[in-house]
Protein backbone atom coordinates (compact mmCIF):
# COMPACT_ATOMS: atom_id res chain seq x y z
CA UNK A 1 0.00 0.00 0.00
CA UNK A 2 1.92 3.57 -1.30
CA UNK A 3 -0.72 5.88 -0.44
CA UNK A 4 -4.47 6.65 -0.48
CA UNK A 5 -5.11 7.15 -4.35
CA UNK A 6 -8.25 8.41 -3.76
CA UNK A 7 -11.80 9.24 -2.08
CA UNK A 8 -14.64 8.00 -4.02
CA UNK A 9 -17.73 10.09 -3.37
CA UNK A 10 -21.63 9.21 -4.40
CA UNK A 11 -23.52 12.17 -5.90
CA UNK A 12 -26.77 12.20 -7.97
CA UNK A 13 -25.93 15.21 -10.20
CA UNK A 14 -21.94 15.33 -11.17
CA UNK A 15 -22.48 19.11 -12.73
CA UNK A 16 -24.13 20.21 -9.11
CA UNK A 17 -21.10 18.32 -7.29
CA UNK A 18 -18.44 19.73 -9.14
CA UNK A 19 -19.23 23.13 -8.31
CA UNK A 20 -19.95 22.42 -4.55
CA UNK A 21 -16.15 20.62 -4.65
CA UNK A 22 -14.45 23.63 -6.39
CA UNK A 23 -15.47 25.79 -4.08
CA UNK A 24 -14.90 23.74 -1.30
CA UNK A 25 -11.38 22.73 -2.65
CA UNK A 26 -10.49 26.19 -4.60
CA UNK A 27 -9.77 24.17 -7.99
CA UNK A 28 -12.09 22.83 -10.44
CA UNK A 29 -11.99 18.84 -11.48
CA UNK A 30 -9.09 18.37 -13.89
CA UNK A 31 -10.56 15.47 -15.83
CA UNK A 32 -13.77 13.84 -16.26
CA UNK A 33 -14.43 10.54 -17.28
CA UNK A 34 -16.57 7.99 -18.16
CA UNK A 35 -16.49 4.26 -17.21
CA UNK A 36 -19.57 2.25 -19.29
CA UNK A 37 -18.57 -1.18 -17.59
CA UNK A 38 -19.28 0.63 -14.21
CA UNK A 39 -22.06 2.82 -15.28
CA UNK A 40 -20.40 5.65 -13.74
CA UNK A 41 -19.64 9.36 -14.81
CA UNK A 42 -16.45 10.49 -12.73
CA UNK A 43 -15.02 13.79 -12.30
CA UNK A 44 -11.42 14.31 -10.57
CA UNK A 45 -9.88 16.93 -8.23
CA UNK A 46 -6.61 17.16 -6.96
CA UNK A 47 -5.68 17.91 -3.42
CA UNK A 48 -2.00 17.34 -2.24
CA UNK A 49 -1.02 13.56 -3.28
CA UNK A 50 -4.59 12.57 -3.54
CA UNK A 51 -7.50 12.44 -5.58
CA UNK A 52 -11.00 13.19 -5.20
CA UNK A 53 -13.43 11.18 -7.39
CA UNK A 54 -17.15 12.12 -7.77
CA UNK A 55 -19.13 9.41 -9.22
CA UNK A 56 -22.78 9.68 -10.44
CA UNK A 57 -24.60 6.78 -12.02
CA UNK A 58 -25.17 6.43 -15.66
CA UNK A 59 -27.77 3.79 -15.19
CA UNK A 60 -30.63 3.10 -12.56
CA UNK A 61 -28.76 -0.71 -11.52
CA UNK A 62 -25.14 0.47 -11.53
CA UNK A 63 -23.57 -0.15 -8.48
CA UNK A 64 -23.56 3.53 -8.05
CA UNK A 65 -27.10 3.77 -8.40
CA UNK A 66 -27.69 1.17 -5.70
CA UNK A 67 -25.34 2.97 -3.37
CA UNK A 68 -27.98 5.75 -3.70
CA UNK A 69 -30.65 4.10 -3.69
CA UNK A 70 -29.72 2.57 0.01
CA UNK A 71 -27.38 5.14 1.22
CA UNK A 72 -27.82 8.05 -0.37
CA UNK A 73 -24.91 11.35 -1.00
CA UNK A 74 -21.75 10.46 0.35
CA UNK A 75 -18.24 8.29 0.65
CA UNK A 76 -18.46 5.25 -0.96
CA UNK A 77 -14.93 3.91 -1.39
CA UNK A 78 -11.37 4.36 -0.70
CA UNK A 79 -8.57 3.30 -2.87
CA UNK A 80 -5.08 2.71 -2.62
CA UNK A 81 -2.52 3.01 -4.80
CA UNK A 82 -0.54 -0.53 -5.14
CA UNK A 83 3.05 -1.40 -6.81
CA UNK A 84 2.17 -4.64 -7.58
CA UNK A 85 -1.92 -5.14 -7.84
CA UNK A 86 -1.09 -9.20 -8.59
CA UNK A 87 0.90 -9.48 -5.60
CA UNK A 88 -1.40 -7.08 -3.21
CA UNK A 89 -4.78 -9.01 -4.23
CA UNK A 90 -2.64 -12.21 -3.40
CA UNK A 91 -1.57 -10.90 0.43
CA UNK A 92 -4.86 -9.51 0.84
CA UNK A 93 -6.66 -13.26 0.20
CA UNK A 94 -4.36 -15.03 2.52
CA UNK A 95 -5.30 -12.52 4.95
CA UNK A 96 -8.92 -13.61 4.62
CA UNK A 97 -10.00 -10.24 2.77
CA UNK A 98 -12.92 -10.78 0.26
CA UNK A 99 -12.44 -9.97 -3.26
CA UNK A 100 -15.14 -8.80 -5.18
CA UNK A 101 -12.92 -9.73 -8.48
CA UNK A 102 -10.88 -12.36 -8.65
CA UNK A 103 -8.90 -10.75 -11.69
CA UNK A 104 -7.91 -6.82 -11.88
CA UNK A 105 -10.19 -5.49 -13.86
CA UNK A 106 -9.90 -1.49 -15.81
CA UNK A 107 -10.79 1.47 -13.68
CA UNK A 108 -11.17 4.90 -14.35
CA UNK A 109 -8.03 6.79 -14.23
CA UNK A 110 -5.53 4.36 -16.30
CA UNK A 111 -5.89 2.05 -14.18
CA UNK A 112 -6.17 -1.33 -12.81
CA UNK A 113 -8.39 -2.22 -9.75
CA UNK A 114 -9.41 -4.75 -7.64
CA UNK A 115 -12.45 -3.84 -4.68
CA UNK A 116 -12.58 -5.31 -1.39
CA UNK A 117 -15.54 -6.31 0.32
CA UNK A 118 -17.01 -4.05 2.73
CA UNK A 119 -17.92 -6.68 5.19
CA UNK A 120 -14.30 -7.94 5.57
CA UNK A 121 -13.23 -4.25 6.41
CA UNK A 122 -15.29 -2.69 8.79
CA UNK A 123 -18.49 -1.42 6.11
CA UNK A 124 -15.66 0.60 4.02
CA UNK A 125 -15.39 -0.42 0.32
CA UNK A 126 -11.82 -0.22 -0.29
CA UNK A 127 -10.07 -0.39 -4.14
CA UNK A 128 -6.81 -1.56 -5.02
CA UNK A 129 -5.16 0.51 -7.92
CA UNK A 130 -2.07 -0.21 -9.74
CA UNK A 131 -1.66 2.69 -12.80
CA UNK A 132 -1.34 1.12 -16.16
CA UNK A 133 2.13 1.75 -17.63
CA UNK B 1 -6.50 23.00 1.87
CA UNK B 2 -3.25 21.85 1.96
CA UNK B 3 -3.88 17.94 1.75
CA UNK B 4 -6.53 14.86 2.91
CA UNK B 5 -4.97 14.99 6.41
CA UNK B 6 -6.85 11.43 7.68
CA UNK B 7 -10.02 9.91 6.66
CA UNK B 8 -12.13 8.84 9.66
CA UNK B 9 -13.84 5.54 10.21
CA UNK B 10 -16.82 4.72 12.87
CA UNK B 11 -16.05 1.10 13.75
CA UNK B 12 -18.09 -0.69 16.64
CA UNK B 13 -15.12 -2.13 18.35
CA UNK B 14 -11.64 -0.45 17.97
CA UNK B 15 -9.01 -3.43 19.28
CA UNK B 16 -10.80 -5.66 16.01
CA UNK B 17 -10.66 -3.40 13.33
CA UNK B 18 -7.01 -2.54 14.41
CA UNK B 19 -6.56 -5.63 13.68
CA UNK B 20 -7.75 -5.57 10.48
CA UNK B 21 -6.85 -2.26 9.27
CA UNK B 22 -3.17 -3.42 10.40
CA UNK B 23 -3.40 -6.72 8.29
CA UNK B 24 -4.71 -4.57 5.42
CA UNK B 25 -2.33 -1.64 5.38
CA UNK B 26 0.53 -3.79 6.62
CA UNK B 27 1.42 -1.42 9.94
CA UNK B 28 0.01 -1.29 13.03
CA UNK B 29 -1.45 2.32 14.49
CA UNK B 30 1.08 4.55 15.46
CA UNK B 31 -1.10 5.89 18.68
CA UNK B 32 -4.40 5.63 20.26
CA UNK B 33 -6.36 9.11 21.30
CA UNK B 34 -9.22 9.54 23.40
CA UNK B 35 -11.20 12.64 22.68
CA UNK B 36 -13.27 13.05 25.75
CA UNK B 37 -14.88 16.52 24.80
CA UNK B 38 -16.30 14.26 21.48
CA UNK B 39 -17.04 10.83 22.87
CA UNK B 40 -14.50 8.99 21.16
CA UNK B 41 -10.90 6.81 21.17
CA UNK B 42 -9.35 6.92 17.92
CA UNK B 43 -6.40 5.43 16.47
CA UNK B 44 -4.24 6.48 13.76
CA UNK B 45 -2.61 4.60 10.89
CA UNK B 46 -0.14 6.60 8.50
CA UNK B 47 -0.32 5.66 4.63
CA UNK B 48 1.48 8.25 2.29
CA UNK B 49 1.02 11.54 3.82
CA UNK B 50 -2.61 10.66 4.78
CA UNK B 51 -3.69 9.52 8.45
CA UNK B 52 -6.73 6.55 8.59
CA UNK B 53 -8.29 7.48 11.85
CA UNK B 54 -10.38 4.44 13.40
CA UNK B 55 -13.44 5.74 16.05
CA UNK B 56 -15.03 4.33 18.40
CA UNK B 57 -17.77 5.86 20.45
CA UNK B 58 -17.15 5.73 24.31
CA UNK B 59 -20.68 6.86 25.22
CA UNK B 60 -23.98 6.16 23.62
CA UNK B 61 -25.02 9.52 22.87
CA UNK B 62 -21.79 10.87 21.43
CA UNK B 63 -21.73 11.96 17.73
CA UNK B 64 -19.95 8.34 16.63
CA UNK B 65 -22.59 6.17 18.55
CA UNK B 66 -25.18 8.37 16.80
CA UNK B 67 -23.60 7.69 13.45
CA UNK B 68 -23.09 4.27 13.81
CA UNK B 69 -27.03 3.34 14.86
CA UNK B 70 -28.34 5.21 11.86
CA UNK B 71 -25.53 3.63 9.71
CA UNK B 72 -23.35 1.27 10.83
CA UNK B 73 -20.08 0.94 10.33
CA UNK B 74 -18.05 2.93 7.64
CA UNK B 75 -16.34 5.82 6.59
CA UNK B 76 -17.23 8.68 8.61
CA UNK B 77 -15.74 11.98 7.91
CA UNK B 78 -12.54 13.39 5.03
CA UNK B 79 -10.24 15.81 6.77
CA UNK B 80 -8.64 18.67 5.21
CA UNK B 81 -5.65 20.07 6.44
CA UNK B 82 -5.81 23.90 6.25
CA UNK B 83 -2.69 26.59 6.72
CA UNK B 84 -5.12 29.01 8.89
CA UNK B 85 -8.41 27.27 10.02
CA UNK B 86 -9.91 31.06 11.07
CA UNK B 87 -9.56 32.30 7.38
CA UNK B 88 -10.34 29.19 5.73
CA UNK B 89 -13.63 28.82 7.78
CA UNK B 90 -14.08 32.66 6.72
CA UNK B 91 -14.00 32.04 3.16
CA UNK B 92 -16.27 28.62 2.92
CA UNK B 93 -19.12 30.69 5.38
CA UNK B 94 -19.14 33.23 2.60
CA UNK B 95 -18.84 30.57 -0.05
CA UNK B 96 -22.30 29.22 1.81
CA UNK B 97 -21.27 25.54 3.45
CA UNK B 98 -22.54 24.92 6.77
CA UNK B 99 -20.04 25.60 9.80
CA UNK B 100 -20.78 23.14 13.01
CA UNK B 101 -18.74 25.39 14.85
CA UNK B 102 -18.47 28.84 14.85
CA UNK B 103 -14.97 28.86 16.28
CA UNK B 104 -11.86 26.58 16.00
CA UNK B 105 -12.03 23.49 18.64
CA UNK B 106 -9.81 21.07 19.93
CA UNK B 107 -9.52 17.89 18.14
CA UNK B 108 -7.62 14.51 18.27
CA UNK B 109 -3.44 14.51 17.34
CA UNK B 110 -2.97 18.20 18.14
CA UNK B 111 -5.49 19.96 15.92
CA UNK B 112 -7.24 22.89 15.49
CA UNK B 113 -10.73 21.63 13.96
CA UNK B 114 -14.04 22.95 12.60
CA UNK B 115 -16.51 20.42 10.70
CA UNK B 116 -19.00 21.35 7.77
CA UNK B 117 -22.66 20.27 7.73
CA UNK B 118 -22.84 17.33 5.38
CA UNK B 119 -26.11 19.21 3.82
CA UNK B 120 -23.78 21.66 2.13
CA UNK B 121 -21.63 19.09 0.82
CA UNK B 122 -23.10 16.26 -0.82
CA UNK B 123 -23.53 13.95 2.34
CA UNK B 124 -19.65 14.41 3.12
CA UNK B 125 -18.84 15.64 6.62
CA UNK B 126 -15.99 17.68 6.07
CA UNK B 127 -12.98 18.50 8.59
CA UNK B 128 -10.77 21.28 8.28
CA UNK B 129 -8.04 21.04 10.39
CA UNK B 130 -4.80 23.05 11.78
CA UNK B 131 -2.32 21.35 13.73
CA UNK B 132 -1.64 23.26 17.22
CA UNK B 133 2.23 24.77 16.91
Amino acid sequence: MLKVEHIGIAVHNLAEANAVFARLLGAEPYKTESVVSEGVRTAFFRIGETKIELLEATHPDSPVARFLGRKGEGMHHIAYEVADIGTEMQRLRAEGFVLLNETPKRGADNKLVCFLHPKSTNGVLIELCQEIR
